[in-house]
This record gives C-alpha cells, sequence and structure tokens, in this order.
C-alpha cells in the first residue's frame, strides 16, 4: 500500500526522507529526555530549570510534528515508535533517578549539541534535494541553538 | 541521594510507586502510539480519526506529566525514558508504515483496553496504600474509559 | 445490539447504571425546572434570582452530559427523552405560570434537597460496584449542595 | 397576578403567544432529542455527528431561551416544563438505546424538517400581529433550515 | 454640501430620516437617564439595579450609533447633541438627586414604556418607505422590550 | 441528483435561487476587486484606505458564505466559480495597475453603488416568496449602505 | 434624605463637588459632541478623524463615570441631565449637519482646549481640599491633554 | 541585616513606614473581614452581596501587595502575620457565626469607615515625607471610599 | 438562628465540621504565611522563590473559599477571622524582617510539612462520615504535596 | 506612473514578478474552487470535508495576500482581478452543481496537485533572482503539499 | 513652526520641559542597558535574570513614550535619538562583552540607583510648575523603586 | 571568558557576527528614529503615520531582538548599546524638533532603503557561511521591504 503519492523523484526522497525520519527520532527523543529530567531535578536552581525544560519539550514536540507530517507528505511514513526512538536516537542514554540541577544544565548541552551536529548535516544533504525540507530543518535547527545558548550560557 | 521525603511508610510506598511507575510508562507509550497512528493513518475517514488521535496524546501527555509529578511528589524518581517505555509498555507493538482508517480504530480499542485494565488494578492496589494517588488514577480511569468508548462506538 | 463492551460484571453494572440512570433523569428536569423559574420569576429580587438559576442549570447541563457519557462508556445507552423525564423525576411538578421571587427560591430549595437525598443514595450505592462512577456522583453531589447552601441562605 | 403590561392589543396577543409557545416547545424538545443521540450514536460516522448534533443543541438552547423571553417581554409567562414538552411537541418520539449512525441522520432530518414546516406557519401567522416576534422566528428558521441543509447533505 | 447620495426617493427619504431621528434622541436620553440613576440610586436593591442599568446603558449606546450611522448612510446628516435631546426627547424629565431604589425601577419601566411606544409607531411607520432602515428598528425594540419585561418584573 | 428538499414551492423557489446566486456573484466579485485595489492604490492616503478595504473584503467574504449556504439550504446547488464571476458580476471591471487614492475611493463608491442598486431589488423581488432568505438580504444591504456612506464621505 | 456620608467637612466639600459637577458636565457633553462629529464628518480623512473621535468618546464616557460616583462617595448626588448638560457645558455649541474634515479637526482643538482651561482651574482648587479627588482629575487632565496634542498635530 | 537602601532619609524614612505598615495590617484584615462574611451572611440579599465582598476583598488583597512591596522598596521589612493583624487592626471585631444581610452591610459600612479615617490621615502624613508613597495611599483612599459609598448606598 | 440544614446526621456533622474549620485556619495562615515570605525574602534565588510563593498563596486562598463554602453548604458556620487564625494555625510562628532565600524554603518545608500531616488525619478521619467533603480534602492533600516537593526539591 | 522602487535588477525582477503573478492567480483560485466545493459537497463525509475545505480556503487566502504584498513590494502591481484569475488559473474547470463526497476529495488531490507542480517551477526559478521571494513561495509549498498529503491520505 | 500650543506659561514651562527630555533619555538609555545585558549576561542565574531584565525593559520603553507624548502635548518636541541618548543618559557606560551574572545584577542596583535620584528631583522641580507632569514622574519613580528593590534583594 | 562554543569554524564566524552586529545596529537605530518620528510628526496625515510608525518600531524591537541572540547562540557577544548605535548605523541623522507629515513620510522611505540596501549584502555574504542566520536575515528583509512599500506608496 503505497497511498501518498510523492512530488520527489526517488534519489531525492531517499535522501530526505532518511534526514526528516533521524530528525524525528531525535526531536521525539529530546522531548522524552527533557521530560525526564523536568520530573527528576534536583537543587536550588530546580524551579528555574525545571519551567525552562517545558520550552525545550514544547520546541521539540512541535518540530517532531512538522517534521513527522512533512515525511507523510512526501508519501514517507514516519517512525515514531518508542522502540525506534530507544534504537536510533543521537543523544546519549540518561541515567535514571535523580539529578542535580548542575549536571541536568549538562545533560542538556550535551544533548543539544548532538541533536544540532546531526541537524546541520540534515541542513547540508537536503539542499538539492528538497528546498522546502531543508527549510524546516533551518529553522528547527535556529531554536535547537537558541536553547543551546541559553544553557550553555546557565552552565558558564 | 534520596532528596525528597516521602510522606507514606516504607511498605505503602512501595506499592504505589509501583502503579505510578506502570501507569506513567503506558501513559507515555500511549501518546507515542497516538502520534504514530495520527501520522500514519489513511483512509475516507483520515481527517476525522487524526483530530480525535490528537485529543488522545493531549489526555496522555497531561496525566503522564501528573504521574510522574506525583511519584516524584512520594519521593520517588520516575522514569519516563525511550528504553524503558519501549521494554515495559502494556500496549503491544504497533506495525511501521501507513495504515487504514478501520485498522486505526481497532488499535486504539485494544491499546485502551489494555491500558484500562492495568489503570483498574492500579485503582485496586493503591485504595488503601494512598488515597491521593488512587484519586488521580481513577480520575485518568475515567478519562480512559470514555475514549475507549468513543472508539468502540466508532468500530461498531 | 449491544455494541459497547462493560468493563464492569453484570451485577455490578445493573447497580451502576441504574444509579447513572436515576441521575440522569433528575439532572435534566434541575435544568428544565431551573430555565422554567429564570422565566416565570417576578418581584423585587427578580433579577438577582434569574442570574442565580442559570449558573444552576449549567451546573445541571454539565453534569447531565458526564452521567450520560458515563453510563455509554459502561455500556449502557442512556435515556434522557422528555417523557422519561417527565414520568422518572425525582423533583416535584412546578406550578405554570409567574412565580414571586420568594416562592421562586424555595422551589429552587426543596428540588435542590430532593435530588441531594437521591444522589447520596447513589453514592453509597455504587461504592463497591464501581468507584469510578462514584467519584463522578460525588462531585455531582458537592456542586449541588453548594447551591442549595446558597438558595437556602437566601431563604432565611 | 398580570404582573407584565403587554405592548400587543388582546387579538394579536393570543396569535402571537401561541406561536411563542409552540416554537419554545419544540426547541426544547429539539434540544432533548439532539442530547439523547449525541449519547446513543454508534457506527463508523460516531465522532462527526456526535460532534455535530452538539451544534444543533446549542442552537436549539440558545434560541428557546430567545423565544421563552420573548414570551414574557409580551406580557405571557412560557412553558417548559418536561411533561409540557413531552405531549406538545411537534417531533416524532425517538426509540430509547443505540442508534446506528445512519439512522441518526435521519432522525434529524425528520426531526428538523417537522419544526421547520411549524416555524414557517408561526412566521406567516406573525407578520400582522406582532414584527418583532416574527423576525425572531425568521432568524430561528433561518438557522434550522442551514441544520436541515448539512443533514440531507449527509444523508444524500 | 449634500454629499451622501440617498438610495431612497424623497417622500420615502422624508419618513425615514424623521424615524430615524427620533429615535437617535430617544436613546442618547435613555443612555444619559440610564446613567443618571446608575449614580444616584440608593436602597437595600442599589448594587443589583446599579449593575442592571449599565446594560441598559449599553444597549441605549450602541443602538443610537446604529441609528445615526444609518442616518448619514441614507445621506441625512444626524443631530445628537445635547440641546437638542433635551427638547425632543420622548421620556419625561427626571427629578434630581437621590432617588430610591423602589422608585428608580418605576423610572426604567415608564421610560422605556415610552420608547418603546413610539419605536413601534416607528416601525410601522417605515415598513414600506424602507425595509433596511425598518429591520434594524425592529431589532432595537425587541432588546427595549426584553429589558421593559426585566423592570416589569421587578416591579411586580 | 436532487438531494436537499426545498422548502419552498417551486414558483417561490425560482424567484429566490434568481436572487441569492446573484447575490453571491456580486459579493464574491466585492471581495476580489476589494483586494485588487488594497494591493493597487497609492497617494497619501494608502494606509488608511488600504485598511478600510479589508473590512469591505470581510464583509462581502462573510456575506457570500452565508449567501451561498442559504441557497444550499433551499435545495439550489450555489456557482461562485470565477468564470461566472467574471461573467455575471454586476460591478463595472476595474483596470489593471496602480491605482491613485483619491481614484481607488471613487471605485468603491461605484462598486458598491452598483450592487447596492441590485440588492434593493432582490429584496423586493423575494419579500413575498421567502420572508428567512429576504431578511439575509436585508441585513448585507444594511452593511453595504453603511460602507457606501463611508466612501461616499471620504469622497466628499 | 441625605444618604451618604462625606469624608470632608463642608466647606471643602462644597469646593470639591463644584469641582466634580462641573468636570461631570464638560466630559459628558464632550462625548455627545465626539459622537456627533463622528457622524457628521466628510472629506478625504474622514475615517481617520471618524476613528480617533471614537477613542476621545471612550475617554469622555470613561471619565465622566468615575467623576459621577466620586462625587456620590463623597455624599453629593451627580447630575448629568441633558438638559443640565445643555445650559451648562464649558465647549461652544456645534451646528447641525456635515461638517468637513478640516473644520471637525478646529471643533476639537477648540473643545478639548476649553475643557482642558477649567479642568486645570479645577485641579487648583481641590489641592487642598481632597487630594484624592485631585488625583482623578488631574490623570483626566493628563489624557485630554494628550488627544488636545494629537489634534492640534493633525491641524498643523 | 539591612539589604535594601532607601531612598528617604532616615525621618522621613520613620514616617512613611509607619504609614505603610499601618495600612498594611488594615488592607490585610479587610480582605479577612470580607472573606469571613462572604461566607457567613444569609437572608434574601445573600448573592448580591456575597458577590459585592468578593469586590472588596479583591481591592483589599491587591492593595496590601503593592502596599507591601511599597514598604520593601524602601528599605523597611513589611509585617502581615496573622498575629500582628489580629493585634494592631483599626477594624473592630467581628461576631462569629451567621450573619443577616442587613447586619453584613452595617459591618462594612463601619469597617470601611474606620480604614478611610486612618487611611486619609495618612495621606497627610506622608505628603511632605514621599510624595510617591502619598501618590499610592491616594489611589487605595480613592477605592475604599466608593466601595464605602456603594455599600452606604444600600444602607440607606 | 440555624438557618441551613445539614444533610449529615449530628456526629458525622461534628466530626466533618472540626475538619473543615481546622483547614480552613491552616489555609488560611498558609496564605498570610506565603505573602509574608514573598515580601521579606532576599537572596540570589530571590525571584525565583518569590514567584513560586505567589503559587502557594493562590492554591491557599482558592482551597480556603472551597473549604468554607463546603463547611456553610453542610449548615456550620466556618470561622476565619484574623484571631482565630492566630490562636489556632497549625504553622509555626515566622519570625519578622528579612529572611535568606535558602532559610525561606525551609520555612515552607516546614509549614507544608506541618499542614500536609494534618490534612492527612482529616482525610482519615472524614472517610466515612461524609465522602464528598473527604474527596475535597483528598484533592487539597494533593496539591499540598505537589508544592512540597518542590520545595523539598529545592531544598537538596 | 512607476511609483515603488524596486530593489531588483530588471531581468530578476521579471523573473520573480512573473513567479509572483502566477502564484497569486494560482491561490486565487484554490481559495474559490475551495469554497464552491464546500458550499456543494454532499454524502456522508460532508461534514468533515466540508471543515476540512475552510482550512484550504484560510491558506490560500492568507497566502495570496502574502504573494500580492510582495509583488507591490517589488514595484510590480499585482493582478487578481476574476477575470485573470478566470483565464490564468492552473487549476481545471469544476463542473457546477452538487458534488459527492468522495469525488470532492478526488478534485481537490487533483487542485492541489497542479498548483504544487507550478510552485516548485517557481521555487526553482527564483534562486537566483530573489531569495527572499524563493523563501516565501518555499513556505506556501509546504502548507501546500500537507493539504494534498491529507487530501491523498482519505483518498486512499 | 510652533505647532502645539502650551498650557503652561514660559517659565514653568521651561522647568517642565525640561524634566520630561531628562526623563526620556534615561528611559530610552535604560531600555538600551536591560537589553544589552539581557542578550550578554552568563552564569547559573542567566535565566532568571534574562526574563527579569526583559520587565525592566518593558517599563521603560512603556515610560519613555509616556514621557515623550506628554512633552508633545506641552508643546515641546521631545528628542530620543540615539546620539542624544548616548551624551547625555545619566546611566554610566557599560562594558561590551559577556558579563556574569552578579556583575548583571549589580550594573542594573547602579543604573535604577542613578535614575532614581534624578526622577526624585525632578518630581521636586514640577510639583508646582505642573502637577499633572509631577503626577507621571511620580508613578514612573515608583516603578522604578521597585525594580531596585528586586536588584538589591537578589544583590543581598 | 569565551563561554558559548560556537558551532562554526572561525572564518565563517567571522562573516557571520559581522553581519548580525551591523544588522541589530540598524535595527535598533530603526526603532528609535521610528519612535522619534511618531512623537514629532504633524500635520493632516498625523494620526495616520503615528500609528504605522509604532508598526515599524514593533517589527525593529522584535527582529532586533532575534538578531542579537542569534549572536550570542553562535558565541558572539552582541553589541547594541546606544554609543555603538550613534556611531555605527546606516541610517542617516534625523533632524530635532517638529516635522511634518510629508516630510516624516520621505524620512523612513531614505531609512528603510539604507537598511534594506545592507540586509541583502548580509543576506549574499551568509549564504555559504551558516543557511541558519540567513535565513532569519532573509525573512527581515522581506519584513522591512513590505514596510518600504507602503510608505513608497503613501509617498507617490
Amino acid at each position: 500500500m503505497y497511498v501518498v503519492k510523492s512530488p520527489l523523484p526517488e534519489p531525492d526522497l531517499k535522501t530526505v526522507s532518511g534526514a526528516l525520519q533521524g530528525a524525528l527520532v531525535d526531536l521525539v527523543d529530546l522531548a522524552l529526555v527533557g521530560k525526564q529530567i523536568h520530573w527528576n531535578i534536583v537543587g536550588p536552581r530546580f524551579r528555574s530549570v525545571h519551567l525552562q525544560l517545558d520550552e525545550v519539550v514544547d520546541t521539540a514536540r512541535t518540530h517532531s510534528d512538522t517534521v513527522a507530517e512533512r515525511a507523510a507528505a512526501l508519501g514517507v511514513p514516519p517512525d515514531g515508535r518508542a522502540s525506534t526512538v530507544a534504537s536510533d536516537s543521537g543523544i546519549d542514554a540518561v541515567a535514571a533517578g535523580w539529578i542535580r540541577d548542575t549536571d541536568a544544565v549538562g545533560v542538556l548541552v550535551d544533548a543539544l549539541g548532538a541533536v544540532i551536529t546531526r541537524m546541520r548535516e540534515r541542513v547540508r544533504a537536503t539542499a538539492d534535494a528538497d528546498p522546502v525540507s531543508q527549510d524546516l530543518l533551518i529553522g528547527i535547527t535556529a531554536d535547537l541553538e537558541k536553547h543551546h545558548w541559553m544553557f550553555q550560557a546557565e552552565h558558564a
């Protein structure tokens, strides 16, 4: 059953769908990691980082929806199931249990950094194949880099 | 590091934290499954079910936050990481790729049914140990059973 | 055609569905009575009671929807038709025509009192059979008793 | 007790008050029937019709309030009690229990058709007696005919 | 300077512009009288009537704007100056100073009654000359008669 | 396929459907002309007229929807396609390219005047055939005449 | 009947109540004059000045309410009746009929100037007698002077 | 620990901080008294006064926050603890238990009168020492005197 | 004067009214303590804790209203006067003057802990006597325990 | 009259203005076609597609405004008149009269497909000539492709 | 060109215009300094101070507009150009580049302190010359002193 | 102290940071110039241009924040201080004092033209170095060119 006709020729489609599927997995995991730390953080900066993490989660959820619907719009069924996210995410595993605020900020600096590196590769890879998808990925990168700056500034 | 003092004695705490952790995993997976089908559904009832699934996702996200914060409030760090969800969820694995609307409704009937069965066990299990947590689980069960009815009514 | 599978065993279901159907009829009639007096009240306290009655109507309409959808979620088709309400309501018949403000307040004190007595019986009856339905009925009773207090305070 | 002075002479008042009282009963029953089917409908179009019915209920409730308060403003106490609605409504009795979506749409086509026929007679009857009341009835008829079109279009 | 071309022939225009100018003066005065009593009322029903009067003022201000702009749209400059209102209003002069709540309600019953009588004459007068203006006057009359009912109901 | 049953007898229906179809075409074209000038106007009054034109467009779009759905509700399929609008509109063709503000105001005075003349004929034509449709056309005419006044006042 | 006890001694009260009554009359008339010109203005600046005048009317209506309720709070019944406004206002009489935009702006410059001069006298007069009332009058003067600047700037 | 540097010299600071601390205690108690009567009032005017009291409570809560933060801004730690309020408030003790509506209005007339008298002394005392604080106290007095008028008008 | 008839028998009523009166006093004091520290806190975490305290105050104020009106609905007049709160509260006295942020967080941990302990006793005490009141107290306890977790997490 | 100076050199301007004018015509026609089918659709999926079409119309109207104002900003007067749309649109002519829901979905699949193909050509054509305009066209294409996906998914 | 007539005599005008122009320059610079530090702050308190600074910027922008328009209303053209701000501001120059959070708080304590000192002089200077302008400056000083307290409290 | 790690290599970073810093200075100055003329404009088009200028100021303020935070996200501290703006802005100095409306429009045409020319150079310069930053600059250019068109259209 191949229901949605793609506006892209086959080789371009392969490139773009790979980029979108990768972005989807990273963003879903970023939302899960963000919530995990939102719930487990402790320390004097608890409230401030607790609130800030929900903004990361909002960004990640909104963009994962955009990216998945973009894939579907190109005729490629997106895969955001828990097992796929658990195996393919570019974010390092987070330890279970309470986490101190200073460590929590460090985890986010690393997680965002890892996702941004991969996103910039996706921006380059999709430039010729589909400027529409590239434009979405550029916007996502800008948002992630802004969050990254803020967590780095707090980590100074 | 055992930072949040629990208002419950040890044996009760063990019961309640098991119930909350189980509920958290089911609800996070329900949100992921809901989105997965939201993106991959096809067929004449696409739009109607596509919108309905976002309401399930909203319910699941809101309640997973409530449940996780309740566990934290009882001094138990919640675990909502992708790998935990992938291994512990009570919802059967969903196949990748496009899914017809009729099948999509059936998947939700089953997924909600499975979660509700486990939730009712948790309601019973927590009655003596912590009526506050039980009250949350009762409210969640009521919402899930309402969604369940609607998908069953559509599946008739 | 028995379309919605009930999560309750048969004897419990009979108890709970009786309670919910009874509550539905009382709440629909309370909304009709509230509007009837909203339109027919006269006297110096006209405006104050006229406005207060719309709050009772809002409460009754919202809860009648909750109760009916709860019955459906348990696999029991609810019945809120005019003839059923006319024959089964627990509220005494209201006379037609203009009604003085003092009498209007008295009618509401009686109507709310009658419904509350029956609701408290339903709370008791459903405790073991279905704590989820009981929880809804408890919330409804709390709202009705608040309205009852206000009309009694005005009737002092 | 004849408290509100009518701006209309006696024969005109009789015509107009009959039309308004009839409209009130039809509209209250339309709201009850709309809710009854909103709760009992089953089948693949469940959600779509379930939502659409609440829009009919909103229309009916808003206009029943307008019509009743118009009667009061003309010095005639309106009667919207359950027993009056059960005996005087122009809508055929609806069967109890679950109802398939196709049948549900048919019930609404018939119910709206019956009310519209009576409303158009009331528009004619009140033209000379009270153009103010006629104007309200014209607006109500326009809304009901729009709902009627939609259910007919769905029934095609 | 005759800047706005009227869509009406001369004799019709004379009839309609007289009706609109009369309605404008009555409505502006109704707003002034409503505020005057809003500020000067005393007695146990102070708060209830004080609030109710602001709803009359809102109705009067909104409709005076509609009526004046309708006159302008027909090419007739409206006149809502204080001296014109003071000399041409159909509402009896109100005494200066504090006014008891019971008397205040009576003043409104009379003022609204006087304006409604004149409005109904204007509805009759404009039926053939301009159905568009008549439609506005019908809507205004309906609103005024609803306020009139409420003050009469309170005066019972 | 004659799916929607008309509440009107055949000769009345013909009169009314002609009036509604004509109104639809005029209103769709008024929206297109309003936008055309909104984009092409130049001169010192640019901003003021640019904004004012969007209010005309809003009025025209809202009423074209009302009129088309009214036709459908009477069982007559409406026609608002570009080619139909281009051939049947009552508004004179507008020249392409930039247009000075003074000329722009004049174009609107003429366009609104032409549509109003035809609308008033439709109001007369539908009085006996269908007071419900007439009521809609009266409301539309009132709005258009208000816009007409404003552009005439600016053109003085 | 001297119902509201004044917090001010007699001589101070006389000064303050004179100032407030004068301000009330000026502000009510400013609202009436603003509306009069809002309806009768013609010329290329129609729309811009038409909208600006409604902001003056809003200011005048809001402040007239504040001033009247302040008088009542001091135990002095305010007088805002049409005849009082017509005889006591500090604004020169406005001619009836259409008014060109340039003249309209001039009328407002004069009207606001006249009211401001009187307000500044009231600010001075109430400084010792009642700083609370003076504070209200200062705020009103600031708002009026801002409107005055804008009309002067447009009149340049 | 004297952390916040005051912009005022010592003697002025002493005057102003006394006025602000006194105002804080009076306003916190006014909110507590307002709620106490809001809950305990009975009689035909129950609903009207019940609602009116919540407006007094809102005013008192908002202004107590402003006054306390103003004290802090001047370098003086405010004291709004229950024991301080119980011992220093200017409002007479209120009896426990149900209170009739007429008596309730009288209690508020007295309570507001007592607070206003003290506020006017504070306005005088702070005029030279700190016009910024005085300005806040003037605004508070105006709001309290408006409430006072309303309760007096109701007590007439 | 025993105006409101209780739906509970005498011994149950005594139990429940004691629980509600105790909860009322604790919640009113929690709001006062929260504000006291909101105003007096100093240190690097000032802003974060200052904002967090207003959320505690909102919770305490909302629930104190619910609890007091529940008591009234059961026929028992609630007592929330300053002197009652000062003598009966379960929260330890707070010192006057500036308080460092670290100490402020500790005060809240203790205050919330003390209230929660007493609330859990009230939940137990009311289980049989009145499940409706118990349900309210359970909801309040859940909210307080969530705040408690957050302050404990910050105090780690 | 060449009033707006273009920031682009002549050959680039020609390329870009052609692309924008083409996009404008397609988008205006898409809005007209969307409304045409919104009004004429019949069949069981009536309501679902009826609502979905209004979202297409919103997208098309918003983007047609953006595109036309972009052309004007580049110094090129846009042309969105009915006759231009009728002759230049890239969407196939739609038949008049009622249309079944299945066919309606197919018409939208085709119409969106045709516009998307042309938009992608415009994206390519404007890449070098004006990246600012290209960026707008990319965003429009993304939105249209999302709608296209949804209608294709429904057509499976 | 001296277009706006001043309500003040010449010597008073000179005093007041000097105060307003000085306030304008200080407030524009406060907004620029607030943004500069909002962007360049680093350290663990980054987010909390980053957000707090935007509240200072909002205050400064709102009041700079008020002050400038007040000057214009008095007939004096305000000067808020970059070069004027750079030369006349009362705030010490801020160093370029990243700034640690502790230093950032110190910069704001000093900047607000400097502006407040000058504002208090302006309040004194304008007392006799123009109480209307003085009232604005008092309100501005109150807001600035509240921000000052908060930064001092955080600096403790 | 080099706290934020840049995702860009050194030569690219130099190019991009130069473009962003230049854009920041131009946008801050555009906001200051926009306000300066907003306050000093006189003439018949005062109100229209006065309002339009606030839209330019909003655009400039929003984009200056985006640009500065983008620089920070790339590890480069932005500089938006008054002295930097005064010396580096690309907008010509504006004369102090009142300015006629025609001249005001001309100043904005020139200011926007100067900033747009520089922005287009920055778009070109950043294409290879950082497509994320380029995308922001493209969006800013589109908004500025739309404002430029409007002021040119008004200047025709």
